[in-house]
């Protein structure tokens, strides 16, 4: 199997390397390729160095069998073509195709079979907020179905690219040192600050983060769901935290849910809060699952729900997912 | 008019002082009392030395009219019949009599009129996350009978003390100088963190902060409203922030809710999202107001809204609340 990794010098392309080098997967090939910046840099991968090569409108994928994609929106359509043109089946981490309704949207615990059903040979990873929320999600939908969501999120810097994590450090430093903090990869000082804005906003005041999560969930899981977020980003680094209330069409009960959440593929229940156990993201980073605690009746709704998750972004939330979907093909 | 104020050195005992100087009260007398551990220290006031004297069951609140009172629920409970015996009016910043129902729970810009019957001469100042909510709930109760709230708090390190706020600083300090942080006023390290337990937890599997929102909110506005939140620390100096869905009785537009939330007293609207004009609270500590942004439609129930809210905690969520009350009460 031949493996092309696009943008592999991000923190999403990282993780890709990380990841496919854990996963027992039977590479013959990895290409990677990158942004002229990062053309000519190399990679460690299973003990040798792989030079990352300009990702051009040419015939360099042809023999490629999966090619696993993180360079923005824009790089996704432009080199989609490119990319498939020869067979090759592209797993695109951005927001470029998530939508359309030839390209499957993707979460393998949830829509696995989804994937199987990809006409244009484009899959699309969902963002990051979706997917932890999702895997979550399913477990209750198997009980009842899920009518509404509501959703506040306590998102890392991770999600706005390695630069953004490392200015947040830099903020640090610079208050710690009585200096003044940079700040040019968001929109505001996030040290010490929370910021209700991420992505741009739309017609009707909510961002184009929160619509994802309302309009991915719906394809993903193949539901009516109405899901109303807030989408914040917080100083953490790696790890999204996510507060949710479900309403189902009968009631659950926190028994049912939980037991219902410890036998869901993805999911890790951490609920014991006398033992102060609870997700928490600072101590997630790296880690796989979605994490689920703080299960409890809706004290607002008879047949509702209120759960805390935490997962990390980059990992499940990115690139793990993207694998996840590839190794679903195999 | 003389007042006293119990647990002078703390963040909110500092606080009474700034506000007492800053707002154009008759005072003749200013008393300052505290624990062992701060009497005889003096603060500064009205370019005047005060000295913290010894909290003691005595008659040293003869000849008091109003005691503003933040030294935590137990010393509040204990000193009640000392403070009050002689004529003086308790404002107690703590939790020890708020669901007593011979004591009011008030919010001068909610339910003003409670605090002119207090039988015990006690009147309590509701949790800080609860004061910014209901000031703008109040505003839609207004427009129609609000049924169910969902709240997702951002709090900052203030709501712990002045000792807890320091810590977070430590925290980063000692991360940027790539040393150990210390961790003892937080159950977890904050510094990069989010913590999804403030006070401890009770029956149901709420925590004591959440139960007190959905408690407090509906004696305050004499409501059967449902509240079900989940309250969250986040590395945050002083200012929490809320994201609030609420459904009323009839639909309320969001035209209506911007209007009646900029009428409102004691809120103040900033929502202009195309400018990248919201709340924060890295820029709302020391502001009095609660700060209203991001409203819109819930996209998950028809007779919703969304909307989210800054306000300093230590500010209207504690010391400012309790001297508006007493204001109230001239």
């Amino acid at each position: 199997m031949n493996i092309a990794i696009v943008g592999a010098s991000g923190a999403v392309g990282q993780e890709f390397l990380r990841i496919l080098e854990q996963r027992d997967l039977p590479i013959d090939r990895l290409e990677l390729f990158g942004s002229p910046r990062s053309a000519g840099t190399t990679c460690r991968f299973r003990g040798r160095d792989l030079t990352v090569r300009l990702l051009q409108h040419n015939d360099d994928f042809r023999g490629i069998d999966f090619a696993l994609v993180s360079a923005g929106a824009s790089t996704s359509r432009e080199f989609a073509g490119t990319i498939t043109r020869h067979g090759a089946v592209m797993i695109d981490n951005s927001s470029a195709f998530r939508m359309e309704e030839d390209v499957p949207l993707v979460v393998p615990e949830v829509n696995a079979a989804d994937a199987k059903r990809a006409p244009r040979r484009i899959i699309a990873n969902p963002n990051c907020t979706t997917i932890q929320m999702v895997v979550a999600l399913a477990a209750l939908e198997r009980l009842s179905h899920i009518r509404r969501v509501h959703v506040s999120t306590y998102q890392s810097a991770s999600g706005a690219g390695a630069a953004a994590m490392a200015e947040l450090e830099q903020q640090h430093a610079a208050l710690a040192a009585g200096g003044v903090p940079p700040v040019s990869k968001f929109a505001f000082q996030l040290a010490y600050n929370v910021i209700p804005h991420i992505d741009v906003f739309t017609d009707n005041d909510y961002t184009k983060e929160e619509m994802k999560m309302f309009n991915e969930t719906r394809k993903i899981m193949h539901s009516d769901v109405r899901v109303s977020a807030t989408c914040v980003r917080v100083p953490v680094m790696r790890a999204h935290s996510e507060s949710i209330w479900v309403e189902t069409e009968r009631p659950i009960s926190v028994e049912e849910a939980r037991a219902a959440f410890a036998a869901a593929p993805g999911v890790v229940v951490m609920d014991e809060p006398a033992e102060k156990r609870y997700p928490m993201p600072l101590f997630l980073a790296g880690c796989d699952p979605v994490y689920v605690g703080r299960i409890r009746k809706d004290l607002a709704c008879e047949n509702g729900l209120a759960f805390w998750c935490v997962s990390d972004q980059i990992r499940k939330g990115a690139a793990l997912n993207a694998v996840q979907i590839l190794e679903s093909l195999l």
